[in-house]
């Protein structure tokens, strides 16, 4: 290449991409990467969300969480409206650098999910029953906040909210 | 509808997906839902892998992990060559349902990446740095197998193996 033109480097071979220690993020087709979000202090495992390029590059920079809003279509710094903001302890990638692992301290009121649960996995699946007719068991359902003060949206008030008086 | 042909469901309101109990997967373009694994020992992220509908089906039923492999574009046992399988310790929905967190027991060596460590996760980014020229840290190198003993095929040896002579 004698050009100065901006150009994607060759394709890395496997073994550089699983032992070598450039940063090589292999986005999908939409240009994302999932990201594996647990908190530090516990090590729940608190969401799975998305980065685009930009959103990776904002959080190595700032060290606070920035995600792609593939409902929204926008970049999302994660607590922008809510305070539960993410302060990045360790940001590590996988094997084949596809995934990422955030591991976070939570601002606010250190509740990560939208519907104002600490995690958003507060549903259990039954083993060992099939699937026709799967019950989900409720594992976290207390709200560390009212979304709809928060996002000036309701939801059904499955769980109870902790500061609830 | 008045004809039994096999037809979907009619759209989910968001109440129910997040606040219900009716298992309601949303799988993906590509009919994947990521999965979150997680050691139930530890806690720490073991990988990210994909459900079809049939490994997540499988799984169910038996409380053995399976997955959709995207590589060799088939159902794939956990562990059904290199022995490290993964017993279901729970697994977990997410609030709108499109995505899993599996907590697993390992068996065999223990080891859930194929390059032989027992993570995916074993490269660090650094932090407050920018992105030009990332430079990956091993978090851990330590290979619990040999992936060319188990797979056949030799990975460079940036990693140590454990049970090397």
């Amino acid at each position: 290449m004698t050009t100065s033109k901006k150009s994607s480097p060759p394709p890395a071979q496997a073994a550089d991409i699983e032992e070598g220690t450039a940063f090589a993020p292999k986005f999908d087709s939409d240009g994302l990467l999932p990201v594996v979000v647990t908190s530090a202090a516990t090590g729940e495992v608190l969401m799975l969300a998305y980065m685009n390029e930009q959103a990776l590059t904002r959080t190595l920079e700032t060290g606070q969480a920035q995600f792609w809003s593939r409902s929204r279509k926008r970049l999302w710094r994660k607590g922008e409206k809510s305070g539960n903001t993410m302060r990045v302890v360790e940001l590590r990638t996988d094997c084949d650098q596809d995934a990422l692992w955030l591991s976070v301290e939570m601002g606010g009121a250190e509740a990560c999910c939208h519907t104002g649960r600490r995690s958003c996995f507060y549903r259990v699946l039954p083993i060992g029953k099939g699937t026709a007719g799967v019950t989900l068991t409720f594992a976290e359902a207390e709200r560390l906040f009212d979304p709809k003060t928060v996002y000036g949206h309701a939801r059904a008030a499955k769980g109870t909210l902790k500061t609830q008086g």
